[in-house]
């Protein structure tokens, strides 16, 4: 048996508010964090507001380990965009990741480093394939925290500065009747780069 | 992006019962494929009654994709003896599994090739990392179906043969005051492997 295998471990899931018992190891992302992300800047005296924490269970990072984490995103917008997590590439490109989805609406938006794209429906009971090669973003589009549990391989890894230099293709806005998936007017753009 | 890596989709699981939706494949074994893995044969008759059925989400069997189902393990015993699953190593030893606990009550069995064993609960909201070298059986020691949802490495693969020669270590079985873990008596002992 490999030395990079922990001991066998149980760790207690709460299926409906995605909280860990015991805590393990939590990263949260403020607005500040997420500058360039939206389209429009934040609002002043918002710098410091949680948009999302993610709640790790972790393991060696390597192939043959299985990293998974709780993530929780608040519900909001910046301007006409929902709160979303930054989105990311693995960086070893071609790992999947499977979303449980626990409460909450959501979108998860999905793009290829050519620019297609897809975007699917995260909820309580949906299980959402991310196959490799496709970066991954999820998005909060109802009035509650949207919750969902993820496993991903442990040498997985993540690549934030694609997505920060491109965006990705699409948006989600908030439209007349809801949630919309428009154009990204700055994907691909320099600008976005200079923003971020 | 690899060829190898389907496009993305969604599942819908039911976080209590474990159905999916769409199914997808369903693998079902009855007492009569589980011949010699308890202590005591089954009774006249019972050939036929299903155990467990393991109702798997199919993605490409690379070490890129991750391979998740849900198992649902009937109530009942052969002699004193919990209806389980077969148990099973991974073919690539060294890979790991989570579950996740959807309802009923339950012991994950895991041992290793040398005989350390470990035994931990599995109930609604319990993540267990199985982590690589581990062989696994899951055992119903409640009144109701058990019902856990896996995800693991596409590549790993199901090698049952080394427990259907050697058993676990140790067997769960119903005594006075709920369930025990006890010796297995036929642990690595050919005689088991006669019965098999």
């Amino acid at each position: 048996m490999s030395t990079q295998a922990p001991d066998p471990f149980t760790t207690l899931l709460d299926l409906n508010s995605g909280s860990l018992d015991p805590e393990r190891k939590v990263v949260e992302r403020r607005l500040s964090d997420m500058a360039g992300m939206h389209l429009e800047g934040y609002a002043d005296g918002t710098a410091d507001t949680v948009i999302y924490s993610v709640h790790e269970i972790p393991v060696p990072t390597t192939n043959s380990n299985l990293m998974s984490s709780t993530t929780v995103i608040q519900p909001g917008k910046v301007g006409q965009e929902y709160y979303m997590t930054k989105g990311h590439f693995h960086n070893i490109r071609d790992r999947a990741e499977i979303y449980i989805g626990l409460s909450g609406e959501g979108c998860l938006v999905m793009a290829t480093e050519d620019g297609q794209y897809t975007v699917e429906t995260i909820r309580r009971g949906t299980i959402n394939y991310v196959p490799g090669g496709w970066a991954h973003r999820s998005v909060n589009v109802g009035d509650e925290p949207l919750v969902f549990f993820a496993v991903y391989p442990g040498d997985a890894g993540y690549n934030y500065g694609t997505i920060e230099e491109e965006g990705f293709p699409v948006l989600v806005v908030a439209g007349e009747d809801g949630p919309e998936v428009v154009p990204n007017p700055r994907y691909k753009d320099a600008a976005a780069s200079e923003a971020g």
